[in-house]
């Protein structure tokens, strides 16, 4: 298992290479490094006796074992980010190819998902929705397939096969939250719910030098006592993460008070009436302290987004299968929050070490790795018992 | 007087018109509209019998009396910040010749300094340091002399007049104070010192969704902290304005925890000793915010300039000739801060209403430019009365 482990952290890294940049690792939805990363991995799946295609999609699937038997979807994506590390994603392919390799004792699915991080068109999960079914006629996403060679006639194959009764992503955890806790891996029962939204604090610019200090209405100043807020808030609310990620000054420049700051907003909590309550103190927490200050506030809502929860039977198994693994909640979004609603969904993290990822620094450690195949064999193993 | 007032205003108004944008106003160093105006104020006081001339660097000068009498310097600057209203600068100019054809009991030298912004070249107030003989060698500059068709070699000739005994500059507040205490004129006795600098808080760049917040290294959270510690300071200390203006975030994206914020300071005060104890109170606050949340944090002194105290008795004249005009600190650098060193200075500000300055929407009271003409001419009775 060990030498399997070192494989799997090596296929990941030469895999990196595949990139549309030089030097970095950059890999967007059908672009042409991503033929390479499907030669590769399918020469793997074929080598040991997977059934391998790319669906309409642009998804890598590999079949181990017979198609109408009862099938574990073993899934995560081969699109990164730009500027990527070398195992978003793709690790949980990878380690879906190595446990067929196993030999396990039921059918796997392998799916490598064509797009999951958003980049090149602007919204994410194209791979995972083609899956499920969900992918809205898009011209740009639909040309592109065409482009690649694909027919987005054939679309509707891409759904996943009836006899899909589990999906499993391994996927690095992308925080510090396991490392702090000095463990290398945890299932994940539930993706959390985000909301997020734009506030503008409208002050008056005015003359730095010649505004006393007293007669100011200054929109940074409201921004950053709110910006405080926002922190204490979280803080004193157990599992709420809420930032203010982006902050945009006008007209920023030194010698002038500020008279307009757009602030971004995103909350995250597992349970969506806590992510609903939050947000919504929040903006009202804004609205006062800009009233104190003879500012005005307006908010725009981006995004509502609930929690998708994960099968609660698969995390006990999964957690069971690691000997007791914590459970958490993921604070990021991944293709199991699109596969849940139609296919029972768990998820087995990895710790990032240093809590690194999105960064050609993301890492994993070859026995975090180990002991999450042991994991993942001794999964497929009770839940093969289940459909024997 | 009412009249004449009306006639400064108008004659400002027409002379935004010459510009080096359409539809705005925007006058920069010996820019081709400088000679419309340079035109139009010259045969104003040709018209008045005063002799005029262009000196070397640009600077329109008109002398009314007699050369070897001691006269006063009645000036301000003729340039514009881009997008700039009618007032800012031309005002002092206009009333400068306005003074001039009220026929005043002694000599006046009006000069519109043809530079205080430093908008062309990056750095202010060329026409006032030709003037008092401390404008250095610039390639840039003297290029842009030759350009307009005056010779730098004839700069030194453009230093001002032994005979000149005092300097006297009108100009608007720029500031909401005078309107705030319902006043239309104040005397100006210092010129604020600056101390400026840019701090950077060094945090650790995250995803927003998986890093809790007791585990962030939040750059944004620590700088927004600071800014409530600079508003609370200067609210403290009276007579200080501290102002960040400027900020930039790092990465600024709403699902990223800044992971750097760079802020300006810009600390003003009219005794030096306060304003750079201030300063660095405010660089150590900084420091004790950073280390209690795990950022770094490090400054850089980008501009330390101290105040320029206006002429006491000068002022005093100035106050008693506006029948005991309140007196205050100017926040703004003028041209006066050039030549206070050399010639006893004084300032006399004029309410802006709703503190407007550098915008279309800057504007000035007749009545207060009616006031100021007749406080103007008592002035000059008064300090004719010294000379005679």
């Amino acid at each position: 298992m060990k030498t399997l482990a070192r494989g799997v952290i090596a296929c990941c890294r030469e895999l990196a290479e595949f990139s549309e940049e030089p030097d970095r690792t950059t890999r967007t939805f059908l672009s042409p490094p991503m033929r390479d990363v499907h030669r590769v991995l399918g020469a793997w799946m074929e080598r040991i006796g997977m059934r391998v295609w790319i669906d309409a999609a642009g998804n890598l699937r590999g079949l181990f074992g017979e198609p109408e038997k009862p099938r574990l979807i073993v899934g995560s994506h081969l699109d990164t980010v730009p500027d990527a590390g070398a195992f978003d994603g793709i690790l949980g392919v990878v380690m879906g190819i190595a446990l067929a390799e196993m030999n396990p004792g039921m059918a796997i699915e392998v799916i490598g998902f064509s797009e999951e991080e958003g980049v090149r068109f602007g919204f994410p999960f194209i791979g995972s929705m083609a899956f499920t079914g969900t992918l809205r006629q898009n011209s740009s996403v639909f040309e592109a397939i065409t482009a690649f060679g694909l027919d987005p006639a054939n679309l509707p194959a891409a759904r996943f096969a009836r006899e899909s009764v589990a999906y499993l992503e391994f996927h690095i955890e992308q925080g510090p939250v396991l490392e702090s806790l000095d463990t290398p891996l945890a299932a994940v029962e539930a993706i959390a719910g985000q909301s997020r939204g734009v506030l503008t604090f409208q002050g008056a610019a005015n003359h730095a030098g010649t505004t006393p200090m007293n007669l100011r209405r200054d929109a940074l100043g409201a921004a950053a006592a709110w910006i405080i807020e926002v922190e204490n808030y979280a803080r004193s609310h157990d599992g709420l993460v809420a930032t203010v990620g982006s902050l945009n000054v006008f007209p920023n420049a030194g010698n002038v008070i500020p008279g307009e700051v757009r602030a971004s907003l995103d909350v995250r909590h597992a349970d969506d009436s806590k992510r609903l309550i939050a947000a919504s103190d929040l903006l009202t927490q804004a609205e006062v302290i800009a009233a104190q200050r003879g500012v005005r506030v307006a908010s725009e809502t981006r995004m509502e987004q609930c929690t998708v929860p994960m099968d609660r039977n698969l995390t006990q198994l999964l957690s069971d299968s690691g000997g007791g693994l914590p459970k958490m909640t993921s604070g990021a979004g991944h293709d199991a929050m699109v596969v849940a609603p139609f296919i029972p969904s768990t998820m087995l993290f990895l710790r990032s070490p240093a809590g690194i990822s999105h960064h050609p620094d993301e890492s994993v450690l070859p026995e975090d790795v180990e002991a999450a195949l042991e994991t993942g064999a001794r999964f497929i193993e009770s839940l093969g018992g289940r459909y024997a």
